[in-house]
């Protein structure tokens, strides 16, 4: 079951704040990277290349956890455990454009390779704790 | 296997940078969170109160993965997919005044409740990837 990302912490994901996605491997170990976010509604995107680890992985298996502290306190956070809802490719170009221009402040990703396909995950949060 | 942290990034470890750990839940779900953290030689140690989330997941499945990133630069951090190889209230209380003494300035944990019980996890780095 969704829950609802509370109001008082959505301002994290209009900071430069990075989520810790933990992905599950193939024996059944975690694996942790910090990537770049943000919301979509109550969902929280983020965008990788196909073929990664993490994508592999959230294919594979669609439990995920992440943790997105605030840059000002690294004492005030929100910890999410929840569910890859959706794995796209559509608007994944635009999206990681998006998050270049809220993190790097460019207009375009500018760490794009030849050949790269990008992709959006959409998580759907389903146990919130928060700190802070 | 045990591998070597690389020297160029054990400064990470005397920097007030949070661990983003990952353990995995009862149902093989992932579950992350901030951890203070330092260093006993080649393995990483966290510390934590007995009976919580995490406590429970490393005694069960002593697989884990955590992400230390340089708190002046994001984009510079050690990644670690390792192994609890071992568990110890020996100790724990003084470490955990160190790491209050490490992280927040004082010469005691300031937040211990009664009757708890603090907890040392060593681990051991079997991948680690860096960034940065």
């Amino acid at each position: 079951m969704a829950v609802a990302i509370p109001d008082s912490y959505r301002d994290l994901f209009t900071k430069r704040a990075f989520v810790y996605l933990s992905t599950v491997m193939p024996d059944g170990s975690p694996q942790v990277t910090p990537v770049w976010c943000d919301l979509d509604g109550n969902h929280i995107r983020i965008n990788t290349a196909k073929g990664r680890v993490k994508d592999r992985n959230m294919r594979r298996n669609r439990k995920v956890a992440l943790t997105v502290a605030d840059p000002d306190n690294p004492y005030r956070y929100l910890a999410v455990r929840g569910e890859v809802a959706e794995i796209t490719e559509q608007g994944a170009d635009a999206h990681i454009d998006l998050l270049a221009k809220k993190y790097l402040g460019q207009e375009k990703y500018p760490y794009r390779k030849p050949g790269e396909v990008r992709v959006i995950y959409k998580i759907r949060p389903e146990k919130i704790s928060t700190m802070g």
